[in-house]
């Protein structure tokens, strides 16, 4: 029989925030398949899981993500990967995929679902917690409240998209806004609204910051902006 | 010493959704703090974490919060609330607030929060699985991939709520829009969209559906609507 593929967010970066699904099923389940951009590289979805669940390192299986400019390049890798894990399924393994974060958020094994599903595999997602969710918790705030609505954007494309998206919710997430921070900052300035953004930047890494947007700061890749209408 | 208060999202329905954190501070807390309409009544969030965890019955402390049209009812409601949860941590009390889905999206918790925290309380939020994530998961669906934004609303205020978003983001979530899917499924239809919506309703329950729009069935309470320019 066929195995079956379970896609499985693991979280954004503590073990704690696991599932007990997630667990049960890397627990379970004949591989772990870890999505790297290369070979050998160390995979934070991987530490994420390994913090919560002893995973022997032979049910590890890397499988290359390239994320190579070339869209051909890409799309070749992403067929190959799949084409890998089919292989697995064939012989009859359970494989858990793993993702930061959602499965279903900005998530690698999109791809891979997509193709198995229109093949005829069993695959299943499984949620994890989004780590703009995790950020507002540490940050003490909530993200939304009564009729409000909230808007995400995965990093800033240009700074009209946030003046766009505050003219339609009350709540707008900026994922990746690190090198974008000070342009956010004047908007708001402009707006009166400098004071309604809170910064949550490199949580349980070097350079951590949780709190108010300070402009003249260095933020690290892993930097996320709640603004809200009302704090 | 004074106790301490965490506000716990135990995810939409399914208790193995619950994280291993909130299964930990559940079975460690010495109250589980449940918000009720009224007394007596039934606690969804409640439920799923029994699901997952063995709660003796007299840890379990019912906090009324009444949905009354009086705001003024409301207010004195949530103070009261308030107190009754600073009592038991004066007591040195540690407490388990339970809100369905995650603590920082559209919960009662949040009320209880800011207050503690404004009276020097120590409070901490806990992240939980969103509805609209669990959904996206059931249905087999990303809710975002790449470099597309997505935004949710609560319910339907109006359609042109739904219009304006659609200007901005490449995909919606619309959360309770049981009663409104006609009128939703009309818009999309003028736009050519009519293919690009997937429902999440009433999962686990009495007329469960998760599938494609279909615009003459009847839809029940909690139902989510997901919106995709590229399905």
């Amino acid at each position: 029989m066929k195995g079956k593929l379970y896609g499985i967010g693991v979280g954004p970066g503590d073990p704690e925030l696991l599932t007990l699904k997630a667990k049960r099923l890397i627990e379970e389940c004949d591989i772990v398949a870890v999505p790297v951009k290369k070979e050998g590289e160390d995979s934070v979805a991987l530490n994420i899981a390994k913090g919560a669940v002893k995973i022997p390192e032979e049910k590890i299986q890397e499988i290359v993500f390239t994320m190579a400019k070339d869209k051909t390049k890409r799309e070749a890798c992403r067929q190959a990967a799949a084409e890998e894990i089919m292989k697995l399924l064939d012989e009859g393994k359970s494989i858990a995929m793993l993702a930061l974060g959602d499965i279903g958020i900005y998530s690698t094994y999109a791809y891979v679902h997509k193709r198995l599903l229109k093949e005829g595999y069993d695959v299943e997602m499984v949620s994890g917690i989004p780590s703009f969710c995790a950020g507002a918790s540490k940050a003490g705030i909530s993200i939304v409240e009564g009729n409000e609505g909230f808007g995400v954007i995965p990093s800033l494309k240009g700074i009209d998209q946030v003046e766009k998206t505050l003219g339609v919710f009350d709540n707008l997430v900026i994922m990746k806004v690190g090198s974008h921070v000070k342009e956010v900052y004047d908007l708001l300035v402009e707006r009166g609204m400098e004071n309604n953004a809170l910064i949550i930047s490199n949580v349980g890494m070097d350079g951590e910051y949780v709190g108010p947007l300070i402009p003249d700061r260095e933020y690290g890749y892993f930097t996320t902006m709640i603004i809200k209408s009302e704090m």
